[in-house]
């Protein structure tokens, strides 16, 4: 085995989740991912941890989906009472067709994730991280040779993260405190909320690996003004290209995507929440050069803002703050490499890619 | 997909464990069983139950053994709640190196097995059955060509189960009313038991699949004899062939194998019940034509009598008769075909192989 997937799994065990003797563990992974599995098992029965392994399959989950009548989706009772006994959740990413639930129809999705809120919010209190095998589906995604993936793979993964941790906290300093975050791009994004009395968090490897952003919570009805995410996303196995969304009062009131609208349009219909925004971050994560077309990398570079649609993340919403409540969440990004601006409290902190705190920043 | 793949899902389902909508399942199988794992989904789908899957990995198993100490292994409070909430369960065999765990400790197989038990019990509770995905490793292991075991295994799975209950209803109606069973093989094995009190059960495919035995339990302290157990069984990853075993007041009091000794002794070490007898099996699938060294299909061949250490089953034991406590279930097996019998309350119920109530047999 690779010894950079013994690092890897080192990383995931030892600073992302802490894991303890008798923590009660679960990993969740593709068989593309096995070497990183045999790695965490490794370093888990080290540990003394106590591990089960669930298996994504994603032509077993579209096999389902078509065959299932969206009615008759209701909580797995087996997979929450599991969650419920669970300290640490590892989830794997990285395996087989990305398209691969790309026939089935969205609103079973939604029907799906409605009914597993209760587990995701259960898994939300345990100690959880979501990291990337790279595998050769994820080169051929990234438009990469399987070794330069692999390198690209492991190189975000495998660093210093105290002192990326620094490098963030100087963004979170200024966050933390602020009213008021307007994000501008092109003639094409122009959009303004209240941050005021969230907290701002630094993600340094806790829930993400590769980690590398500052985040908090839009105010959920201050949202105003328009944003058209550059980047494309994945979701149900449908390529959203082009999104665009126009907020009213915290709302989308108008929506629009180059491709695959109507799966845009079955994530803003999943409920209510899913018409507001749950998350502002901030990616910061210079070790990540390019696009790969995986979210848990595009995030995080630094040239990067993503918002979220969908349900608020708890430790940035006080709890006399109005959280935004949903079954889904949903980033997506925005290039700001090129004719962009982050403001707060009508401060410029990022111009064109380049943070205030950075070299090359131009006033 | 080959049809046979849909057709085994579907005995699956609607014949072993007959899945209604909303039920809880829980899905266990070796990346090799994909297809019929799919299968199995779609079918799931169709019916409108709740699967989650489990992913049997033995390098993690075996790097997560060796890397964990032995006084570590807690029973796994997930699992163990996930089974509570579970209807039905799906253990798919077949997959990958059988010979994974063999450089594990024995010991360490114990350890897991305890701390396991209640899981265990547990899924006894529920609609469950055991299978085999028929792979490379399989055919491997069977000494076959793939394409020939695949025929193999499909053809024992694929059948008329209804017409084999009632073949298989001919000796359960002999061995339920009676008192002592004697097994005499060769000069080797000559062992008597009581199975006075207990109940006769027909195995048509409600817990193993392929199916084909009547079986019953011995009354624990009645055991007396010995017996060479003539074909290989693995556990823990180790091959153990030639296991003999001798019984004093229902208890081994002598063992030896020709193969893999200690093997044997770490089973018959697990607790004091795996020094008893928990199940008496009579092998009765005549569409099972040959040894594949996998358990599930050696012992159901109409030509074996199989005997179990460990733990007794409940459908076997009333309440007011003495119950084998045990964390493990070894089945072992005797090769019935020539120079045997199977001796009922005195009476030749079978002779080299052939039952009373078949053709050929000799009085």
């Amino acid at each position: 085995m690779d010894e950079r997937v013994r690092r890897h799994a080192e990383v995931l065990v030892d600073h992302c989740t802490r894991v303890e003797q008798g923590d009660m563990v679960q990993v969740s992974a593709p068989k593309e991912a096995e070497d990183l599995v045999v790695a965490l098992y490794e370093k888990l029965g080290e540990v003394g941890a106590r591990p089960s392994l669930n298996w994504r399959l994603g032509p077993a989950v579209r096999a389902y989906s078509q065959a299932m009548d969206e009615n008759d989706y209701t909580t797995k009772e087996h997979d929450l009472a599991a969650m419920e006994e669970t300290d640490v959740v590892f989830l794997i990413s990285g395996g087989g067709n990305a398209y691969e639930t790309s026939d089935v129809a969205p609103s079973k999705g939604q029907a799906a994730g409605r009914a597993n809120k209760p587990i995701l919010e259960e898994r939300l209190g345990t100690r959880w991280v979501i990291t990337t095998h790279p595998t050769a589906s994820g080169a051929q995604k990234a438009e990469m040779s399987t070794e330069a993936y692999e390198e690209f793979v492991w190189n975000a993964v495998n660093r210093d993260w105290a002192a990326q941790r620094e490098h963030q906290a100087q963004m979170v300093e200024i966050l933390d405190p602020a009213e008021e975050v307007r994000i501008v791009s092109g003639d094409t994004t122009d959009i303004t909320m209240s941050v005021a009395g969230m907290d701002a968090a630094n993600e340094y490897g806790r829930q993400n690996m590769p980690a590398g952003e500052a985040f908090t919570c839009p105010v959920p009805d201050s949202v105003e003004g328009e944003v058209l995410f550059d980047k494309p996303l994945i979701r149900q196995g449908r390529e959203i290209r082009g999104a665009y969304l126009e907020f009213e009062g915290g709302e989308v009131v108008d929506f629009a995507a180059e491709q695959s609208e109507d799966a845009l349009e079955s994530i803003l219909d999943t409920d209510e929440g899913a018409r507001r925004l749950g998350e502002l971050g901030i990616g910061m994560n210079r070790g990540i050069d390019r696009f790969t077309y995986n979210m848990l990398f595009d995030e995080k570079m630094g040239d990067t803002v993503h918002l979220a649609v969908g349900g608020a993340i708890e430790e940035c919403v006080p709890g006399d703050m109005p959280f935004n409540e949903s079954a889904t969440h949903v980033d997506m990004i925005v290039d700001m490499a090129e004719d962009s601006r982050i403001e707060v409290d009508g401060e410029v902190v990022q111009r064109n890619g380049t943070f205030r705190f950075e070299d090359g920043f131009e006033e």
